[in-house]
């Protein structure tokens, strides 16, 4: 689309920060990016949409900050794959008149993520208008060695593993998270994973995700769940297993697999990263929520609707 | 990210209207889509985001004409580069409290220009708001034959040629046009194309970009021009030729080659638009306009600027 003066400075001063790529053949500053795949390999595509007033907001967020989660929630999806991110491309509508150096800062964030895990940003579109920051990231990145995972892949008799720790994400977390890439291509390389999510609507949500993909069942054990020290310290009436089940931003991994390779897991982690067996799966329909007493509720999709 | 009941249900709703595409080997309902290519192709990216009041205005734009418009500039964008497009990821931020049925419309303009492209819609994104209209699309392609044709390989020599008429999209065109998908495929399977763009910014600033990568300059016949009888109608105190140099939005392939392969063009044509043969290449920098009387004139990136 058709550039203004100041949109066409930018995407110059864009293109002159993006470094080399052993995948990019061609970048920004042409009709389209040219990309090598690794032979064998398959691709996988993944976007999102974050919008000011909607997913965040000036301030409390600063532009960098939006610049890295624009970018981070779509590594996440990648992670949620197992599969290594290589390229992403970046659309945005810039606030006019409020902030001159608004898209040099998302931009950024953006690169400082990207530079980190070897993400070329390899094409964009930049607009402006009188409107509010939109900010849409395509990730594209490509399969490793057991191949993708995906959601529908669970079976009765898994183990239900996370990593890191649940709940509480509003509190800063969802704003400079670390997308669990490296940690997901290690699980896959060291063990058959069944399925896998990462928690963006929530522990009980995403977990609903798996078991409908999968036509599977749950039990979970509530006192298996990590809980994060944010939703310790919430203090808001709202307990803190209630905001590890529903919060949802975590960006952890949520995954299934053999009781055998869970065990393996635990006993040789692959990954620094806390990694905690919270339940298994049945070949039932729906969710239960084991307590304490080994008493079992249900646990609906929203984890925390007229349950606690 | 998390989605409201209206959000899923809309993307449920979509999911169901995708048929089954060969390189697709998981669509809509994953962490991200998989998809393969050809072995030994090369993968092509771009993206482009429309937003309501800036790219256009509901009325007179219907939703399915934003739909159709979204995805038919990325497939410009693969046309430019002579690449076959694959697949689709669309975000959108959908207005609310405005019309209810406002998604589905827009992506019936998008799946039916989809399915006449042989074009699988893979993944997106569906987000609502107390905001305009925004859609971002991303289109992913593969290379064919000759490999991708870019805006950096014109030689000073070459013919410059155009497909169809330029000028006065405004008018209606901008909304409802054809990118030239098939014609580049059929173009760069006939010759050896040396340099190709689509006309969005402009004959003269498209021009103008192929010329700036590829370190050339050029002249262009004035009386060579194909004008649309939209830019012939206008009676805007704006010439003809003028709206044809600079409207932008033709979405017309301007491309060069070898006279020699422009003259096989021109002598049996592989497509059946009309292609015109514009100017030359030179090995100077800028371009100059030469009138039917043979005087030239510095043609300045935006066409009509101190021009006419």
């Amino acid at each position: 689309m058709s550039e203004t003066p100041r949109e066409f400075a930018y995407i110059d001063w864009i293109r002159h920060q993006v470094a080399a790529h052993p995948n990019v053949l061609l970048g920004i500053g042409d009709d389209a990016a040219i990309l090598s795949t690794t032979p064998g390999s398959q691709l996988l595509a993944a976007v999102d949409m974050l919008m000011e007033g909607t997913h965040f907001t000036l301030p409390p967020a600063s532009p960098q900050a939006v610049g890295h989660k624009a970018l981070a929630v779509n590594l996440s999806d990648m992670a949620a794959m197992a599969a290594k991110p290589i390229a992403a491309l970046v659309s945005v509508a810039l606030p006019q008149g409020r902030d001159d150096t608004i898209g040099q800062e998302v931009h950024a964030g953006l690169q400082q993520l990207a530079d980190r895990y070897n993400v070329a940003i390899a094409g964009g579109d930049t607009n402006s208008w009188r409107g509010p920051l939109v900010i849409s990231v395509t990730v594209l990145g490509e399969s490793t060695g057991r191949g993708p995972v995906r959601r529908d892949g669970a079976q009765p008799g898994d183990w239900i593993m996370v990593t890191g720790s649940l709940g509480g994400s509003l509190a800063g977390k969802h704003l400079h998270f670390e997308p669990r890439v490296h940690e997901a291509l290690a699980l896959n390389a060291a063990v058959d994973l069944h399925a896998m999510i990462d928690i963006s609507d929530g522990l009980s949500a995403d977990l609903h995700h798996i078991l409908e993909e999968s036509r599977v069942g749950a039990i979970l054990k509530a006192d298996a769940i990590p809980i994060s020290d944010a939703a310790q310290l919430a203090d808001d009436g709202v307990s803190p297993l209630q905001h590890a089940m529903g919060d949802g931003e975590d960006f952890e991994l949520l995954l299934t697999l053999s009781p055998a390779a869970g065990r393996q897991l635990l006993a040789a982690s692959p990954i620094e990263l806390r990694m905690s067996h919270i339940g298994e799966i049945t070949d039932g329909t729906g969710c239960l929520l084991r307590d304490a007493s080994g008493n079992d509720s249900n646990l609906p999709r929203r984890g925390w609707e007229h349950q606690f």
